[in-house]
């Protein structure tokens, strides 16, 4: 196996690796486990990727990044439209 | 500022990002809401990246996503620890 072709399936998977846990809060309405610094801190990163794709002219880098942004920034909506404590903690 | 800091600010943040929801796990013992596939991709993911890291001699790659992999085996472990309901859902 390639290196480029190792690389894409690592940044297929970590890219939408997300995408479950979109599917099982709009199933369950249910967020109260989840952390919110995580989602901060993940869609911050993931914002740097996409600009470091962007200097670096890397397309897969932004393409890759640019849609878990999408995917974290739904579950931080969905976040604090179904979180149920009015008291929202950080972690 | 340069793009080799923009991508160690991006790969920091990306790779501490889990933490915060370590931590939660540790302190509520509650995973109800985690998606075990996004922990399961993620993993898979990560650990290529680490794969990808030695291949291209990336030190920064290898440490940053073995670091992540750290975390988010512990997060599985604790996954099964503390999973209440006994039927396990994949998403």
């Amino acid at each position: 196996m390639s290196v480029e072709i190792l690389g894409l399936i690592a940044g297929t998977l970590t890219s939408v690796a997300s995408m479950p846990q979109l599917i099982k809060v709009i199933k369950t309405k249910n967020v109260e486990d989840l952390s919110l610094l995580m989602l901060v801190i993940l869609i911050c990163g993931l914002s740097l990727w996409v600009g470091y794709g962007f200097l670096q002219d890397e397309l897969p880098i932004i393409l890759s990044n640019a849609f878990a942004v999408l995917i974290n920034v739904c579950l931080l909506i969905f976040y604090f439209r179904f979180k149920k404590n009015n008291k929202t903690r950080l972690i």
